[in-house]
């Protein structure tokens, strides 16, 4: 019940269409490549799959650097990256940062490749 | 050897398992950044629209150009990389190639933002 009115919500909100409906402006356009070409590193979607899959939703940066073979300026770097394509959030609480997806973020990308008009059509 | 190797691998690897699933390899975190390097496009994303949105899913090439202030070559060259992405198939029948997007493949993608697993959490 309350996941779907969620998605309603942010589906009447005009944010969730897809690729086989109406025509993207050049604008909306422009703007999703930005957030594609946040996604089009190997990096940045193991961040964002750590951050996601963590219980609660919420990963301390204290956690991220271990996984990779990376160094911590790197990483920030990488999840700046993320921040910036509005696909996360980081709040700083004490010595840490910890960082969220944007639920909404991810549910607009996976309305964009909803299938749903297909089958309709 | 087949255009679209990367997103099967992908897609038999695990097929619609959310970025908020299990931990992403290395290896699908590679083939994954490909294909939304493909995205990070304002024009392909606009072909994408383009073809998705056709009645019956197909597009004609000769029916792709139009909307773009851009070369026929230019626009063979994003099409071009939509298709090694996995994101869609051309078909030439005479004169001309008809592009129809892979479902597959945009489920897939669907499926990657999907926050069912943030909800059950």
């Amino acid at each position: 019940m309350s996941k779907s009115l969620a998605l309603e919500d942010v589906t009447t909100a005009g944010c969730c269409a897809p690729l086989s409906g109406p025509q993207l402006s050049e604008q909306e356009a422009a703007e999703l490549a930005k957030v594609f070409k946040a996604l089009a590193d190997p990096v940045r979607l193991r961040l964002l799959n750590l951050i996601a899959s963590q219980e609660g939703g919420e990963a301390c940066v204290c956690d991220l650097t271990g996984p990779f073979d990376l160094t911590a300026p790197t990483i920030s770097h990488h999840l700046k990256v993320l921040r910036q394509a509005g696909l996360i959030t980081g709040e700083r609480r004490g010595t840490w940062v910890y960082y969220r997806v944007i639920p909404e973020a991810l549910t607009r990308l996976s309305g964009l490749f909803a299938l749903s008009a297909f089958v309709d059509a």
